[in-house]
């Protein structure tokens, strides 16, 4: 809605910056995350762009838009990549105000202000132009654009003078002689420039272009930025234009060069869309595409087995440096979780030199759904802009993932795999299914568990599962010395607890003492690798759709589906949460036959459809199971009827409680334990009966409950 | 605002056509005419798009994008430029809705209708995806991008069987052999096939390549439609995108060749933003470009003498086709001209073989404001989409214009100039200025004079002036033979006001008859071509802004104002229009100081700020004029009070006078002369005393009214 008015900000030379966290624009799909199809969708307004690859950038960057504005009166776009950039918790050098304020060019700021819109010296602007002179004037503004590149690099000067670290419209990293290159916007370039030293250090020659400035298009400083050596550039867009010659920053490269008549090879790809992970291992087959089969066009990080663009990501590399950890938690939406994280993350960045590094995928259901958290420390600042692939260590704060998720694939071989369970050691053979095992034995894992729960209840407090996580966490991933570790974590404890009186303090240091030990290493024979017993993975509802789509998603395998999987359109089928059998009730409604008056009107009020009618004859009921009661039903001879809850699937409103109109309520609510126990039998029963509408006489809202419902128990 | 949409539309694959009469976003100011900024501000949101270069072709290529969405999935944009194609009125060959029937692939409609939204089959779409598969789901659409080129092109086949008018998805015109080619798309294709023709014609070997899809660019049919012989390439874009590293279809051609491993020597050009003209001697000047100079990221159209990217249009050329007769019309607007014209055009349309072409351009104001008419009539299709420099034909309906207007300098040599006046042959002498008379002597002008009113009058009829000056275009343009001419007009009228009885349709007849006999030729002497006597042009008030950018402006030569008369940003002084003195009021307010109470309320109500309160000293009033009355003024010591009317600026509105709260109302309303005659000094006067407003005790609304106003006479 903004796009026209930035027309003619721009064009009305209105110095602005728009910080913009780049994002998704909705197409098949809505798409909260990052990729930049929403900028690259306005850059025809005649914004100035920059772009920062990461938080630290996006300061650094965002002062130079600033001054970069006033000076030049084009306004700016800062761009960065939503969630990947906006949502990554790093430690950074801040820019102080006062340390910005003698950059300011206020002479310019001044005449800013003369020209605006006054009634002391009144003007006017947007006044209608008929073709007489239109053009002319949209042509007076060439000069100023002309002139942005000068004026962003100097002030990029201006700013690397202050910081230290310096900044150009198109900064060249990797050999000065590399033969191939990658030109890329945004934090993709950090995880490229990863890449780039990971393969230098072993004899390859490469580079990459990051372009800084991308309007206006700075061509003779992108031009000379590029190594004469190289042969083959590949040009990185994080959007799509569905129908275009090529996507945006691929058609600069291609003009930009063939004006200044600089021949080389120019491949290019997609990646990174709605913020699909971009990784080492992603880079690596890009520069080998380069180097190999030379496919133009391409996709990576997907597999396009429609259209077959995408590259195979052959070889799983770990470019991080050295002496980089990294630790992945998985967690429950809002157990607590991410505070201890970013707790975590604050304890080391604030008391070290280490950079820190902390990054937090939700499911998209807001609590409830898993997070898993993603830490990184490091002595050197840290580029990797993707997702934890090779973790030092993973923590897992619930015990019932181990049946749903696969933990460990990421994991290194020796890492360690802390599991929050109330099992004992000797337990664990039982409870774990056996390609866990497997993994756990082959990788040499160091394996711990915790019984968090045990920890608190003798303290005898309610809260603190993940203090004691925290303190496992330090005790075992040695980020600092455990010793260095309590001491901060208690000093935080006194920080924030203090006020609520010493006995809190107390009970909070108690949670980091004991967790030290209750923590159990769990030894494992070598057999392990090999067995095949263990618990029982999860059952999978029987039907296609989601075996082949929800099933992988669910267990966070979402990535690995192929393009054939899906409808291009973004068509998918209804009713499919009916298989996520979650039981978030407290309580559900329970039917007492005898008071319901069958008015429906309890199935018709459920916002999830979980409590239905049903009808049916005494010979169709001739197996039915002993608590399934029914009363002959009114209005539908031959017919016996029955109100039934789905307790799995009810959210415990009590809508339906509230609604019923019997002199008594016909429904009363009972713990779910319950509920399930007597009523989920019936209701797999209920479900099997054939549908009995055709018998009904009138079309009327109570005989609309005795069909099917279209959308089942979202929510 | 829809943009967003039109992502989903897309994605959602969503067949469907938009017919954008491309029109110029507003930047530094409005403009409601064509260019193609809106369209290519959509280009990244996946719809398709096809360029229409005439009204004939919006029909063609109108039934392709429809045939061609419902059967490829992907929705289309047809679009063809503002104003010139879109009020073009045009003799066309109008494909009927029973012809497209049997084309149109109804087994995909029912496709289509079985993927609609319906409860009797429910499913979902626009879901929200996570990172996890949005990317994959985004790229299942590749295939239908891939199939929508032969799509097109086998829809186009099946049109052109039907009409017999050919079309590709890129489109070649010119020599075979071309050494110099220029790629466009919209009405400008036309004006450059004349071009090309004129230019073969006299040796030269050039050609033209119409891109008609432009999204998913047809990379193949590109490269395959440029000759080999084919040195230069010039892309014309008909937007402006700044900063950007070269104009949209510009970007694609450098890419497209690259991609194809083809060498040209590409150069770039913009041209017609706001509906600027784009005529054959410009389209000359961009081939002498290519093997001359060799400017690149030029602009044509203009003179842009601050970047000096324009190239000079040194020659004028007229490549129109020989049979082609080409008239202007210059009429004030609502006072018929262009009525009569779109008649004409019906009736040599309607009766002959001829082909019909007609274009009017107004002045923004919509009535009252200058109608300039431009029709064409040729034996061959008419490819002129420009505004008409080289007319056979001028008629002035206004003999005002004689002062204000040059309307002579495009009409060719031996031209035939027909103009309303009042003057007898031998009054031109004095009633034109010299420049026109000089004009008429250089050029052999054949002169005619017809006083349209007298001739009304005599037959006693108030309307008919159009009839009588139509009559006369009819006898003098020799467009097709006066007698039948003379019987289709006759038919017309009786056609038009058969209703209204006999007496009106002898009237009207009587106005064609009586024209040809008052039609006088006006006999010059030879002595003209040097002669400095005549009518003195209008006096233009001594304000620089005025006489250097309104003046102009509004005597119809802002085409020639360079681009250093305009600030960037579209900055404009108010308070201008005080210098238009229009004398639109029948009546206007006479003040009478007697019953005046001083309340300032009329002052405060003029929406035109014609009305103003003066304060002035006995002092300062010593050389006023003889009716400058004025009284003591209330509350301010020392001060006369007068409230003072400009006649000529006042509308007429009478709000004063109604608001007026004076026992008796002090104001009258009288009419426009007398008042101008009594106070038009007056009001100069006052508006030259100085402002009184320090004086003044307290600031407050009826105060607030001595103070001069920042906008005058606005309307
Ligand atoms: S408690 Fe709420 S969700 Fe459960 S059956 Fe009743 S209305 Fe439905
Ligand atoms: S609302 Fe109560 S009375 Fe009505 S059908 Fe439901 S349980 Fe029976
Ligand atoms: S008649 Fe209307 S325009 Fe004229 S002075 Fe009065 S209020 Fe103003
Ligand atoms: S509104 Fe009437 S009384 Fe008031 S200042 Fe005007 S003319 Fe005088």
């Amino acid at each position: 809605l903004m796009i026209p008015n930035m027309y003619k900000i721009a064009a009305e030379q209105l110095p602005c910056v728009f910080h913009v966290s780049a994002r998704t624009v909705s197409t098949h799909a809505l798409n909260i995350f990052g990729d930049h199809s929403d900028v690259m969708g306005v850059r025809s307004t005649g914004f100035a762009m920059l772009a920062s690859s990461s938080p630290q950038e996006v300061m650094d960057l965002g002062a130079v838009a600033h001054l970069s504005t006033i000076k030049g009166r084009v306004p700016f776009i800062n761009f960065f990549d939503g969630f990947r950039t906006s949502h990554e918790v790093d430690k950074i050098d801040v820019i102080e105000y006062d340390e910005i304020k003698p950059l300011v060019d206020f002479k310019k700021v001044d005449e800013f202000r003369a020209r605006a819109l006054n009634p002391e010296h009144p003007h006017q602007q947007g006044t209608a132009q008929n073709p007489d002179i239109y053009f002319q004037n949209r042509e007076a503004s060439n000069k100023y654009y002309d002139a942005v590149p000068a004026i962003v690099q100097a002030e990029m000067d201006k700013v690397s003078a202050l910081t230290g670290r310096k900044y150009n419209l198109v900064d060249y990293y990797g050999a000065p002689d590399a033969d191939r290159v990658i030109v890329i916007m945004g934090s993709g370039a950090e995880a490229v420039e990863e890449t780039v030293d990971y393969l230098n250090a072993r004899g390859h020659k490469v580079g990459l272009l990051k372009v800084r400035l991308y309007r206006p298009f700075p061509q003779d400083a992108f031009v000379k930025a590029i190594p004469e050596t190289v042969k083959t550039i590949t040009v990185m867009d994080r959007t799509k234009e569905p129908g275009a010659q090529g996507e945006p920053l691929y058609l600069d490269v291609v003009s930009a060069l063939n004006e200044a008549g600089v021949k080389k090879e120019v491949l290019c790809g997609r990646y990174g869309l709605g913020s699909k992970e971009f990784n080492p291992s992603m880079v690596n087959a890009i520069y080998e595409n380069m180097s190999g089969e030379k496919k133009d066009r391409f996709t990576v990080g997907i597999n396009d087995d429609v259209t077959f663009h995408s590259l195979n990501v052959t070889e799983k590399i770990d470019a991080s440096d050295a002496s980089a950890i990294s630790c992945k938690f998985y967690g429950l939406g809002s157990d607590g979780t991410v505070g201890a994280n970013k707790n975590s993350i604050k304890i080391i960045g604030d008391h070290t030199d280490k950079y820190a590094q902390a990054y937090f995928a939700y499911d998209s259901k807001k609590s409830g759904g898993i997070t898993i958290s993603h830490l990184r420390f490091s002595d050197k600042p840290i580029r990797s802009t993707y997702l934890i692939d090779q973790a030092d260590f993973v923590a897992c704060h619930n015990e019932s993932y181990v049946l749903r998720y696969d933990m460990l694939s990421d994991l290194k071989d020796g890492g360690t795999f802390l599991l929050n369970s109330q099992w004992e050691p000797e337990e664990m053979d039982a409870k774990l299914p056996a390609a866990m095992k497997n993994m756990i034995a082959k990788k040499h894992v160091k394996f711990y568990t915790l019984d968090g729960l045990k920890v608190i209840q003798e303290i005898g407090t309610k809260k603190g599962v993940n203090t004691v996580m925290q303190a496992a966490f330090f005790k075992l991933a040695n980020v600092i010395p455990y010793e260095d570790a309590e001491r901060y974590m208690k000093e935080m404890i006194k920080k924030s607890y203090g006020k609520k009186g010493d006995a809190v303090v107390a009970m909070n240091n108690a949670c980091v003492d004991n967790a030290i030990a209750h923590l159990k290493e769990v030894k494992y024979p070598q057999s392990w690798e090999t067995t095949t017993t263990g618990a029982a993975p999860l059952p999978v509802p029987n039907d296609e759709y989601f075996k082949n789509f929800i099933a992988p998603i669910t267990a966070q395998e979402g990535d690995k589906l192929p393009v054939s999987a899906f409808t291009p359109n973004g068509y998918v089928p209804t009713g499919t949460t009916k298989f996520e059998k979650r039981g978030i009730a407290v309580s559900v409604p329970m039917w007492d036959k005898d008071k319901c008056i069958q008015c429906n009107r309890c199935a018709l009020v459920c916002p999830h459809a979980t409590i239905r009618p049903t009808l049916a004859t005494a010979e169709e009921l001739a197996d039915k199971p002993a608590t399934f009661e029914t009363k002959p039903a009114i209005g539908v001879k031959g017919y016996e009827f029955r109100m039934q809850v789905s307790p799995f699937d009810c959210t415990g409103c009590s809508n339906c409680v509230a609604v019923c109109p019997a002199k008594e309520k016909a429904l009363t609510m009972v713990p779910l334990d319950e509920a399930i126990a007597k009523e989920e039998e019936n209701w797999d029963y209920a479900a099997n009966l054939k549908e009995t509408t055709a018998e009904l006489k009138s079309v009327n809202v109570k005989n609309s409950q005795f069909k099917k419902p279209l959308f089942e128990f979202s929510g």
